[in-house]
C-alpha cells in the first residue's frame, strides 16, 4: 500500500465533502465504524464528534485508525487512509464542527449545545480504487 | 449497543443496495477499512471479493469485522453491524459475485475471469444513526 504523501488527484479528491466511514478500535480489538463528516487539511484528517461518542473513547486508547471516503457523485471510487489519531482537542467553540457543518451542508451546527470534540487523523498509507481496479 | 436480530425497519434498510463500508483487522491489529457490495439474507451479510483482496487476508487471519452502510437516498441515515466472519467460500461459478453485482447494477458481473471468494457476515451488535440521533 501507498506511503503518503497522497498524489494531486487524490489530494483533490478528499477536498470534497464526500461521505465517510471511519474506524476504530475497541477495547477487545475488534473493529467499529461509523459514517462520518471530514475535512482535509495539509494532509491531515479533521474529524469532530460529540464527547460521548463510542468512537472517540476508542481513539483516546488506541489512535489507530482507518477512513475510507467514498466519492460523492459516485461511491465507486473509493480513497481510504490509513494511520493514527495525533491530536484530540476540545471544541469549546465548535470551530470544529462548525467548520464540518458549513463544508457538508452550507450553515454553522445546529446543535448549539453540543460537547464536541475534534480528533485529527495523520495518515501514513492510503490506497485508492474506482470501479474494478486501483485508481488513480 | 444492541443485539441482533435488527428490528423491522433496521431489516428493511439493509436489504436495499446500499453503499458499504467493511473494516477488517491487519496482522498488526489495526484496522482497514474499504468500500464493499453486500447482500443481507437472512440475518447474515453475503460479501464477495477477489481473492486476493487484503480484507480476505484479514478476514481468514481474525473473522471480527465491522460494516456501515449508508443509506442509498442520504447518507445521513446508516445502520453498522458488528460481528464475525463465520464462513468463507470459494465462488468457482460467480453465483456469490453475480448475486451482488446483479442487486447493485441490475448485470451480472462484467469480469468472468475473476477468482472469486464469498465471505458471511454473522452480526451479534448493531446500531442505526439518522441525522443526530439514534435510529430508528
Amino acid at each position: 500500500m501507498p506511503r503518503v504523501p497522497v498524489p494531486p488527484d487524490v489530494d483533490a479528491f478528499l477536498a470534497r465533502p464526500n461521505p465517510a466511514v471511519v474506524a476504530t478500535l475497541r477495547r477487545d480489538g475488534s473493529p467499529h465504524t461509523a459514517a462520518t463528516w471530514y475535512d482535509w487539511v495539509d494532509g491531515r484528517v479533521l474529524l469532530n464528534m460529540a464527547a460521548s461518542r463510542r468512537r472517540l473513547q476508542n481513539m483516546r486508547r488506541d489512535p489507530r485508525v482507518s477512513l475510507t471516503a467514498l466519492d460523492v457523485e459516485s461511491w465507486y471510487r473509493q480513497v481510504t487512509l490509513m494511520g493514527r489519531i495525533v491530536a484530540i482537542e476540545d471544541d469549546p467553540d465548535l470551530a470544529g464542527i462548525d467548520r464540518l457543518a458549513v463544508r457538508y451542508t452550507g450553515r454553522p451546527h445546529r446543535d448549539r449545545n453540543r460537547e464536541s470534540v475534534s480528533a485529527w487523523l495523520e495518515p501514513d498509507r492510503w490506497f485508492g480504487w474506482s470501479g474494478s481496479g486501483p485508481w488513480p
